[in-house]
């Protein structure tokens, strides 16, 4: 080794200590007389110091003419430091060299190498493998590493095997687009990269291996909105012989020892709401329970009393904003402004204030009286002081404007803490939805959902309202993960095909082999996948999931470190078997 | 849950409890008025017993319409068995039920679901899902669960972190062939799939992560041999700071650690030998020292006494086969065809009989004196009932074959067993090969590999006689595993590529980001990666690696189980701007 200490290692108990230390030359301080250098490796810093006079001539030269991210090998004593840094684990010592080898040069990084940088996203990208010098861009990762390995050591204690599935499998045309792999030994045949190890997951589970899980690489060839990556990382996991109950509970478990032994934070008993429930009291099927604010609806109290706007709405909903009735005008305009925003898409606002006095003052007094203001203000649960904000129209669209609004309320109360963690499952989602375009049902979940049994009778008839057995985990607002108890009768599974439009030959053709699966003695099944890119995320408080990932694509899904994708020789497309063609315009079928 | 126990987890202690038992139906015996049933899961077999006349009448007549793999749930009494059956764990009880619900019926399977099954491979590869209810197979994924986990384990003990690095990468066409992956984004422009995270990993040493280490997926597009997968995976790990011995201590203590855990076995020290002394005493850079019959290399006591095949050979060399002495002409000429078999390719073999009565007999005692051929068995070490089995020719090709010959000996006389477990290092491998087709060297190990120092000076005049910084594994004649140490040096790696016969510009375009990445201060650093599938394979006693992947692939690259690769739809290819064209003939250049 060239080292015999890291340099995160050295305390006051190894004074005297004969030394060798590697690492990255983070700074160096020459005051003339003085010089100090800040050596950094992975595990900390530790500071070298020489002192004109008495260290050797030549180091004290050969230090000066080292530049920054220079890596060195320093061997030398271990001194107690005449100053000492209590912000640093080593800082009550330092090393006085007597050798120093420089094990490599470094050209000046173009970007500080420092917990604050001054280089931008792009640049830090280009060049990733300085960026993840920084450490806390390190510490991010090695979170990553952890909550990958207690993941598995918990799974493990709870008898789920971790079962490598294949990368190479077969396209199917249901869901997102998949990245497609040419085959050389089969010209004009295809693999495609897995979107998810769904059906292998469930074969699994028709084989018998009960307790399924693996932490896994999954991908989807979308148009990349913000912080979507073509490659994520999945916990795929999959039981057998369970109901619904039982994987939540498995899974509540699992998250909740994760935030035991990697936050030291406790988190309850996770509340369960019904996706209708969500979306009545929320707006949304991911939640926020970190704060209350829940809607309001305020159709009965609001209409008929002549103000067209509420009149003539699907829903008229409220929140109460705690302790906002000093809004003034401007503090008003603004949220009307986020409100019209075209991605929020509200096209008004009408405020109730409830002053300190108990006077009331909204902007619709002209349509209602105090007592009917009033009557508003106690259905929402306000008090003095308290500032409700209401919004009307069709009832989608309303409760998508009022969950932003919400949110934004959150933010600006300070009521979104990063350090507090509020999980729930949402439950009962639909089973399937409606695309207007393609005048056809879609599995809201995936195909192989299975419904709730007492709305099976409504599948032919009343498809869009039959409830599937499928629950999302939300914490914070963040979809971590979803699942269902699968359908493991291949009748069901069939019907199920038929509703979403498969002709029996296309349900062979890309599910065959899972539906001949299951005339093998299929058990009842389900399961989840968690985002862990997402989960990793959370879990160091940021919203951004490419922080977390070593070397990520940006939003064109290029690498720009590595400049991928690229062009590829002739003689590798000819071996496919492939040309590649002008793209046409996407007008053409 | 649909079970309050599995089945393999009843005891005598449990006598008398209510249980719910859930799995398939493995076996009915139906003796008339005794009923049995085998009750299956991942964690066992739970017999099921039933009495006509005693048991409810309607349960007897619905266990009777059972098939062979039905999933049922049974609820019943734990009671003691009459006849125990020591064989397994739960063989000391049974169940007597009260209530049969049949989860889900099964058609016959194609092959029979036990340890020693009726179904072929391609049958057993066709219906994996039903060849994974096996034991013998269940075992082998759980083998691969456990190894992978303690691998993790260990190597966090250890102080290495995990780093995903990614999948969708760029095509570089030094190496294996290269499985590439259209972007639809950037028409006509490719990402490629890893045949290992080499630069990544290279790249995480210059990001200071020091001890990497990833369980990842990794592609070939290789003509498939015999038990070659198009995906495989490997324990790939790299470390800063340290000489080629710190590599070798580490992953030495890691593979010793996993034999002892999952395996329960002590594995001593390894020993090293250099590339050259494995070609020259065993013929392999993978040599099988389960057992020892070395090659003795015999020119000097062999030519020049008027035998032309020894005359004109490079090479005359033999190995001592011990107690062999009593073999018939007939197994004489039987070792004589299988070195004739093109595969091997000898000419013919020479050999020594050293009889018990001390009186010698060979296949050229027109050639030699009984003095002769006792130098021989002496420089051999042989004893009296040995035999000397000895090939001549050009070198390579005659250590080839008596690699061949050595380990078909060893096999012959039960030399290697399966539960032995020798491991050994491999080390001072040559930096370079010449290929005569292409009229150039190419890197044996791979274009990062550093020379040894002391070889440098030959790198541009005899660039074929410098040894490499490069090590592998070997266990019981299978490379398990080889790594390097690195350049990290910008201006050797130029070299490097010069050598290699890259232009600037290619080597600046392939791994640009590389070189770019050592001009910022690269630590000195190496690693290694362990082939996992053979790991698993090895640890299980297997030769085959396919027995130990979930989901394997055939030697045509093919998954039998869903059919894949297949063919995509025209709008998959329109959107990839991509045509398939007639593939040429392989001779067009």
């Amino acid at each position: 080794m060239l080292r015999t200490h890291t340099c995160g290692e050295l305390r006051i108990d190894d004074l005297n200590k004969k030394v060798t230390l590697s690492g990255w030359v983070q700074r160096i301080r020459d005051k003339g007389a003085l010089i100090w250098i800040d050596l950094r490796d992975r595990y900390g810093i530790t500071q070298v110091f020489l002192e004109e006079g008495k260290s050797d001539e030549s180091l004290v030269k050969q230090v000066r003419e080292l530049g920054r991210e220079f890596v060195i090998q320093v061997e030398g004593n271990v001194i107690e430091r005449a100053s000492k840094n209590p912000n640093i684990p080593t800082g009550d010592i330092e090393v006085v060299p007597y050798r120093i080898e420089i094990l490599n040069t470094s050209k000046i990084p173009p970007f500080t190498i420092e917990d604050e940088t001054d280089g931008g996203e792009e640049l830090r990208m280009k060049y990733r493998y300085l960026d993840l010098r920084r450490k806390p861009v390190r510490t991010k990762l090695e979170l990553r590493h952890r909550l990958a390995l207690e993941t598995r050591k918990y799974l493990d204690s709870q008898q789920f095997i971790e079962i490598e599935t294949p990368v190479l499998i077969k396209s199917t045309p249901e869901g997102a687009r998949d990245y497609v792999v040419p085959s050389r030994m089969s010209p004009g045949q295809f693999y495609a990269l897995p979107q998810s190890p769904q059906t292998f997951k469930q074969l699994l589970m028709v084989s018998g291996y009960d307790r399924y899980y693996q932490i896994v690489k999954c991908f989807r060839d979308e148009d990349l909105r913000a912080d979507r990556q073509p490659e994520f990382t999945q916990i795929d996991c999959e039981m057998s012989f369970v109901d619904q109950d039982d994987v939540l509970q498995a899974f509540e478990g699992m998250t909740r020892h994760l935030f035991k032994v990697v936050k030291d934070v406790e988190v309850g008993d996770f509340p369960r709401i019904s996706y209708q429930d969500a979306m009545k009291y929320y707006g949304s099927d991911k939640p926020d329970i970190r704060f209350e604010m829940k809607f309001v609806e305020l159709n009965d109290v609001a209409q008929g009393k002549g103000f067209k706007v509420f009149d003539n709405a699907e829903l008229v909903v409220g929140i109460c904003a705690k302790g906002c009735a000093s809004y003034s005008r401007k503090d008003l305009d603004k949220l009307t402004d986020f409100l019209k925003k075209p991605q929020v898409g509200a096209k008004g606002l009408v405020y109730v204030k409830i002053n300190e006095d108990g006077s009331l003052k909204s902007s619709v007094d002209k349509f209602y009286s105090e007592e009917d203001l009033k009557e508003w203000a106690e259905k929402c649960n306000a008090k003095a002081g308290d500032l409700l904000l209401i919004l009307a129209g069709e009832t989608d669209a309303t409760r998508f404007a009022m969950n932003e609004l919400r949110l934004e309320m959150g933010k600006r109360l300070n009521l979104r803490d990063r350090s507090v963690f509020k999980p729930l499952w949402v439950v009962d989602f639909p089973l399937l939805e409606w695309d207007e375009e393609t005048q056809r049902y879609y599995a809201m979940h995936h195909p192989f959902t299975s419904p709730k049994t007492e709305d099976l009778n409504k599948l032919e008839d009343e498809p869009g309202s039959v409830r599937a057995n499928a629950y999302d985990l939300v914490i914070n607002g963040v979809e971590i993960g979803g699942g269902s108890i699968r359908i493991h009768n291949k009748d069901l599974q069939k019907k199920m095909f038929k509703v979403l439009g498969f002709t029996g030959e296309e349900a062979q053709n890309q599910f065959g082999f899972l539906m001949n699966a299951f005339e093998y003695g299929a058990p009842p099944h389900g399961g989840i996948a968690l985002g862990f890119d997402r989960l990793v995320a959370l879990f160091g408080g940021s919203d951004s999931i490419r922080d977390y990932i070593a070397f990520p694509k940006n939003n064109a899904g290029r690498d720009v470190m590595i400049d991928s994708p690229s062009v590829v020789s002739e003689e590798q497309l000819e071996e496919l078997g492939l040309k590649i063609v002008n793209p046409k315009s996407q007008a053409s079928s």
